[in-house]
């Protein structure tokens, strides 16, 4: 049981006491979490345009307020009645919740919640009417009932999803948000076939996401639009096999679409979030059975205007939030597609700051320097960070594997280690590093590993040596192709030959 | 080979000379078919409000033309390269063509063909840019390439369909255009389930025909939804099980829906062609999985505008031409399906009248006499044309069973009989009647010959005994549960029998 159970948290968070000012990064008090509720320390947020909205004023919102709704983490404690959450549980918070129990959900046909629908997140309050923020006294806002820039947060636990816990909480933070949008709606809610003609508007995180999915249902061709050229080049790595942009010509863009395509599009993804490319999407659409998929979030007020007779040739408008994806079955399922490489994470980040940096992330945003996300981590250096994890999912695969004596206590002693005595946590983590040099079997993702010694920013330099060492290890092994099923391919014996080197580190910690 | 193939034809027809003023019946010269055209003698047609909108000048048209796009025939000559229809095939006209060589036809996934797309219709020609009508010298233009307003028009053969010559002509014209539109969105486009919501806004034919649809795909509740509550009684027939005129409300209609369904339709029919009525539907819809049929004609230039949130939640907007039915695969099937009585089709017709009472029909239509549909009867006496219909179909069931033999003579000698003689005709009815009386594997459809007769506008007096005495068979038979399954009830022993009494009164004729 967590020592913080049941009692108030400060902390560090980022707060918005006005729009078009900076956030101010002070300690807050959070509560523990109420019935049905779960309190979280947030490991790694994403931002995300919705956030700017409110920092621009766009949208309005409760002042002060914690903003955030794109994180993973870990469960700190739970409130009265929740079941499905413990502590040390890994989640990624979710800004749609999934409450099982209203007619969207149980009906099977939708990813959207009735809760979604019906609450009022104006007043940035919980269900229950009140906040768990709290600065000096003063009441501080919640955010989509999520608030992920504060090192603790608390929210329903219809608002958390469970994931693998083998999996990085620095990469798979990002599946809280923009990628299952984009990627879902191309998949879920179009769903593309093989073979189609599709397009994305506006190559952000979301558009991105929506190529990606294009791509892996198998579309022939994927064209990408954007007033900003500079991201074309990138974009064909998510799967853009062809990219426009509509300021090189002097005919409205779907007109240029329809000659391009002989006709017009299968698949439109409206990314940008104006009803004017949204209206422009709908007439590049194929007469007979060109599909208009809207993800992007147009001012409040705005409309598409249609010419209704578009709509006898058979056209079809919609749309979805978060790619229709059902979160507690599928986004544990899109973890483990990242896992097995099947989707791309690493590539959507473009920045990693620490929190007191956070205001550098929304100018980079606002300034188009990122193309897909920033993400704040959150709390410690993130090359210590990035190992603490590394080892937390050796253990978590212990765990999976029934070695539950193990879990528990060499996690305490970690991190506890990592807490109070830093130094000996590093000569930990070195001699696992060691170990590892002359047992293969406990290099359990080598290709995970070397993703995260590259995605540090600031590498230290103890650890380049074993950065090339594992790089020349990753050729071998992928040359034997061991990576194909990295889940099931880990055996017992292996667990076992890890967790003694372990031991052994253990015993020397 | 037909007495007038490759000569002009000179016959009635209704005129349009200009808008606003009454269709003018002359005598108009058509020309033989070209290549890739037919020929076709109207039957019956139905006044559709497309064929008003250029009446009341709400769409232009090339002017004198032609009107009317609803009706039935029979083939009188073909065209160079026409190998799909010969002379004497039954056939239903299509405004809607299906060419099966474009990207619609041949993708299988709509309904639409490129030539109805591409085609400008507004110059009144035929593809090759010519008409095939004139008068006193004077060319007369094409309406949709129909022009069904006539007692013989020229279409290209991919505006025709063939269907079974065993259907009464009379009425399955009107599987020419509304009634397939209003049947087909519910059953092809959206596709209604069992157990849905839905509703249809506009109780007229196409309205009644998608209600018709709904019912046949299962939906537990049809909200039938009009300004005239004087539809409400009738429409029960169809399937509405709830109706709401919307004059009796203070508030929007959507939010009565709303409540009314326990947060929104799972269909929404807009059948009445305005975008008034379109938003509203829209707004009426479940988020998470409604859907918008579009289906009514908006006038030209009006937008339907829409809020792009409420697609975020998964709302879906569509629509189609003709309800996505494949012409020459489905417009038989529903011939069929009528010959079955799984679909209506008599109850749509209110009036039926000669072509030179056709202005008359154009006033019921627009005074919101006429819920459904009128049609114009070409060319003779309705009672003497239903007659001759009821000996086709008795002697095309007999083709079916490959008595092919009798068919061409009998036909052609029962055609003869009623051009040359119409009172020895008469004889032959009688006889024929006669002879039913005291043999019931005669009566091969009593029922729809009963029908045949409620729907004469003006039965003759000679007629009325008879009706009873048919009304009374029909109750027998009726309790003897005979006429499920019509079609594959008669044996071949009935159709000989049937035969043999045709035979005497060949012999008597």
């Amino acid at each position: 049981m967590s020592k913080t159970r049941g009692k108030a948290i400060e902390c560090k968070a980022a707060v918005c006491w006005e729009p078009r000012q900076p956030l101010s990064i002070e300690t807050v008090k959070v509560e523990p979490p109420r019935g049905g509720e779960v309190r979280v320390r947030i490991a790694f947020t994403g931002i995300c345009h919705s956030d700017a909205h409110i920092l621009n004023g766009c949208i309005e919102a409760k002042l002060p307020v914690i903003l955030g709704h794109e994180a993973s983490g870990v469960v700190e404690s739970v409130g009265e009645g929740v079941t499905n959450f413990e502590e040390g549980d890994h989640v990624i918070t979710m800004f749609l919740p999934e409450c099982n129990q209203c007619r969207c959900c149980t009906s099977g046909k939708t990813g959207t919640c009735e809760v979604f629908m019906d609450k009022n997140y104006a007043n940035g309050l919980l269900m229950d009417g009140t906040s768990r923020f709290s600065i000096r006294g003063e009441t501080v806002y919640h955010f989509f009932d999520t608030s992920t820039f504060s090192q603790y947060t608390v929210l329903p636990a219809i608002s958390l999803v469970k994931v693998n816990p083998v999996a990085p909480l620095e990469k798979i933070c990002l599946l809280s948000c923009g990628i299952p949008t984009g990627y879902g709606t191309a998949v879920n809610t179009a769903p593309v076939k093989q073979g189609s003609v599709c397009a994305v508007w506006g190559l952000g995180c979301i558009g991105l996401a929506a190529v990606m999915g294009c791509k892996a249902a198998g579309a022939a061709r994927v064209i990408g639009i954007d007033i900003n050229a500079d991201k074309f080049e990138l974009s064909k790595k998510f799967g853009v096999t062809e990219s426009l942009n509509p300021l090189d010509y002097d005919i409205p863009i779907n007109e240029v679409l329809k000659e391009k395509t002989n006709g017009g599009l299968d698949f439109a993804f409206e990314c940008v979030g104006t009803t004017k490319t949204m209206e422009q999407a709908f007439m590049s659409l194929h007469k007979g059975w060109g599909k208009l998929l809207v993800v992007g979030l147009a001012p409040d007020g705005d409309t598409i205007k249609v010419p209704p007779f578009e709509l006898l040739y058979g056209k079809t408008i919609t749309g979805a939030l978060y790619g229709d994806h059902r979160r507690a079955k599928q986004v544990p399922e899109l973890v483990n597609k990242y896992m097995r490489g099947e989707i791309l994470i690493d590539e959507f980040i473009t920045h990693t700051m620490p929190l007191d940096r956070i205001n550098e992330a929304f100018d980079l945003q606002r300034d188009g320097k990122s193309y897909g996300k920033i993400y704040s981590r959150f709390p410690r250096d993130p090359a210590v960070k990035g190992h603490f994890y590394k080892l937390q999912r050796l253990y978590t695969k212990a765990r999976k594997h029934k070695y539950r004596e193990y879990k528990q206590s060499l996690l305490k002693q970690i991190e506890t280690l990592h807490e109070e005595n830093p130094k000996q946590y590093w000569q930990l983590i070195d001699e696992l590093q060691g170990k590892e040099k002359d047992d293969k079997s406990a290099l359990v993702a080598p290709f995970d590993w070397l993703n995260h010694f590259k995605n540090l920013t600031e590498p230290k330099d103890e650890f380049k040596e074993r950065l090339q060492f594992l790089e020349e290890k990753l050729n071998i092994l992928e040359k034997r192709k061991c990576f194909n099923e990295l889940d099931s391919r880990i055996s017992e014996t292996e667990i076992s030959t890890a967790l003694s080197s372990l031991k052994i580190n253990k015993a020397a910690g």
